[in-house]
This record gives structure tokens, sequence and C-alpha cells, in this order.
């Protein structure tokens, strides 16, 4: 009998940045976060990347906070003119920006009182209410206000809040993910048997992804992945013998 | 006297693709529209990365079509059970999805018609009245339909639909975007020029962005960019002189 494991509570996250839109940056967060997320049973459902706009953020952080389980955002949180998020976010929830005692300590302490400057004040400015988010990188904290998880956008610091942050969150069933690579078929191949094996496997997703690799040439990636690790295993055995009835054999790792 | 340039026109990109969502795939087509749409004197205002889910294409499509000018989509016209875009596209717009005849004929001359089996026959059924976009690596053909242009998701052909595509939109003023690394740095340092120089050059975007690079170590990228390329050319120099200012040498290219 199939186990009942209920659905996943979904994720956003917004990338603020015009660095992203004007193709100047590769986002790198999204991937950080999609895998920690997998691992912790959230499911990252949307990313939108905004530009440092005040009207924008505001707007997408009223909407996304109440479609989605759970925001993030990253990005615009440093001592710059361009550095907005807070102020966006006390806006959205009707709050006013506080000094929050604590982090202006810490980073009063960090950057020796010469240094810490009225911008460099700012990032000790927190929505009222707010929890900081630590930063073990360069101090100045992200924080969490309501369901809205605020963090910067350089990917080393990211990456470390992600850290801090995930394991405070209810944790659900974590996502199992496998496949293989077919190299030397096509989709349009394997398409009337991977549209069989996603029909006796509704409650796993079945993706196709062709691709052409330097060495080993073209082929397609097929992936399931699900919350019912024993129906992906068995997902992953059909997809496998998929690959054998079309005359190649399936591969591990990289194509 | 204040050269007066219009608006740019704006645009969204939609990537529809649970492999991003998932962290599987590292998205690469942003960058390429952004550079392409800068160019073009388009503006890249928003990204939206969606799952392959009929109401949430459906849905964002939608309201994406009447809150930008463009909406740019990619990933999911492909032949397989996962490749839902066209159909979601034609719902959204109220229409049905049609056998595009000239598609179809070139898709068949490229298969065989042994290998041209109902999966592959899926690609040439485009919602009605929309216009082919051109696929010259592989045939099957992205689409347009109203202000919104059906990309596939593999990056090379995503890049070569993007070059047949965007000549034929209207023509804007380029995006000038140029700037410095100021090494040995910290934006905390530059804030208060920063400042200054923004409230000087109020049509431009300015941004400062943080580094940590492996060779040269810390420091900030300060950018500039905007339609007025003279203006632009004169914040630079400001940028410039900050950072002598600071007692650092301003770099060009690689921190």
């Amino acid at each position: 009998m199939l186990q009942n494991i209920p659905s996943p509570k979904t994720a956003c996250l917004l990338i603020i940045g015009n660095e992203i839109l004007s193709g100047r940056t590769q986002d790198a967060n999204t991937r950080t976060l999609a895998l920690a997320l997998n691992q912790h049973g959230i499911r990252l459902l949307e990313v939108r990347i905004i530009p440092d706009i005040e009207d924008h953020i505001i707007k997408t952080v009223t909407t996304c906070r109440e479609s989605f389980d759970f925001v993030f955002t990253s990005g615009g949180i440093g001592p710059t003119h361009d550095d907005i998020t807070a102020a966006c976010i006390a806006q959205a929830f009707n709050v006013s920006l506080v000094k929050h005692l604590p982090s202006f300590s810490a980073l009063e302490k960090h950057f020796g009182t010469e240094r810490f400057n009225p911008a460099r004040q700012r990032m000790a400015y927190l929505p009222e209410g707010a929890t900081p988010i630590a930063n073990p990188v360069s101090v100045a904290p992200g924080f969490t206000i309501g369901n809205v998880h605020v963090m910067a956008g350089v990917p080393k610091i990211f990456t470390a809040m992600i850290e801090e942050l995930i394991p405070t969150l209810p944790q659900g069933t974590a996502l199992s993910m496998t496949g293989w690579h077919a190299n030397g078929l096509r989709e349009g191949d394997l398409a009337a048997g991977l549209t069989a094996i996603q029909e006796h496997f509704p409650q796993l997703d079945i993706g196709s992804y062709p691709y052409d690799h330097p060495k080993n040439g073209k082929g397609v990636a097929l992936i399931v992945k699900g919350y019912h690790a024993e129906q992906v295993k068995n997902a992953a055995q059909a997809l496998h013998d998929l690959i054998i009835a079309q005359g190649q054999t399936p591969q591990e790792g990289e194509p």
C-alpha cells in the first residue's frame, strides 16, 4: 500500500538585484537554496528575479508572502544607496525600521568605532519585530519577519545564512531525485515509453532533458523525483529498462 | 541640455522547468536574453522561474502579458509528456492548438517518415494564430502569439531563436553599461560618495557589488548603466575619481 506523505510546504525565492537582470552577473543562489530545501522537504515552487525598485519589491513581497508558505529573498541588504530591501520589507509589513541593538553592537565591534560610519550603521536597522539571521562571514545580519526570510546576495554569505536558517524551519520529507543518462537516444524515441511510466507513477515527477555533451555527444537525461523514496526507486528502474529496450546502456553520473 | 530618451519597453522572461527549481540545472538563458535585450533597447524587468504545472503556467502567462510589453518564455516545447508550454499558452489565449503545416512538413523531412512519430508530430502544433520562430539547430519551431514569444529551453537552441527573434522586435536605445573595480575598498567606505554620484545622475542606475576574487582579494565593482551614453560616461568618470579619492587605483575588466 502506498505510504501517505503530506504535500510539501511551498517556497518562493525573490532575487533582488539589477545585476542579474542586466546580465552582468550569473545567479548562483537559486541552486544553493533549491538543494537545501530538497533535503529539508520544502518545495521551491517559484523564483522571481526583480529589480532594485521600491514599488516592484513591495508589491512582489506582498503577493508572494500570501501565495507561498515561505518566501526567501537574496540581495539588497548592504550599506550602499542601492540596498533598499530592508526598507521595502518594512513597508510591505507596515512597520518601521528600528535599530537592532545586539546587531549594532556586533557591527561596531567588528568595524571599530571609526570605520562604523552611518552607511554601515544602516545594516543594523531591521523591520520592527524581525529576528536576525546570523552572518558568520561578514557580521551584518539577515532577518526573518513573518514567513519572509531576508538574506544577502553575495553567494558565500547567502550560503552561510541558508545553513543557519534552514535547520530552524519545520522539516518535511526529503525529496528523492535520481535518474539515468541515455547516450545516443533522442527525446522523440523515448516519449511514448516515458508517458507510460509517468502514468504508472502519477505522484512522481518524471522529466526528460536533452543534452549535447562535449565528449559523449547527444543524449537525454531521464530524471525522476518525488517524496516517496520507494516509488522513486521503482520508477528509476522502469527508466533504466526503457533505455535498454531502446538498445542503449543507461549511464550514471555525467553523460 | 539633457537628451530626451523615452523609457524603454519592458520585458519579462518566464523560465518554465522543474529542472531549474530542483537545483539539477543551472539557468543560462537569463543572461543570454538580458544581454541581447540591452543591445536592442528593451529592459528585462523581471524573470520568473516556474514549474511544469498547467495552472501555474497559464496564470503566470496571463498576468505577465498584461504587465510587460514583451514576455519571453524558455522551456517545455519538446516532444515528451512534460512539454506542456504550447498547450498552456493556447489556453491562456483561449485558442486551440492547430497543426502548422509548414512546420509539420519541415519536421517530417528532417526526421524521415518512419521516425516522425506522434510524439515528434506534437512539435508542429502551435496555438491558432501563432507565428513560428525558426529553429536553425533542431527544426522544431518556437512561436509568437500576441506579445508572448515562446522558445526552447536548451541553451544552444534558445540562443539561436533569440538571434532570429530579437531583430524583428521594435528597437529602442541600447543600454550603456560600464564601471570600475575598486580593489581593496569596501562598500561602507564608498557608500557616501556613491550616494552623492547617484543623486547627481538620477536617470542612471549606479550599483555597487562586493567581490572576493581568488587572486586579487576583496573589493567592490562599481557599475553604472542607463540609456544616456554621455551621462553614463560622465558618471563612470565620477566613479573613477571616487576610487582615487579613497586611495586606490580603479581597475578595468576582471578585478
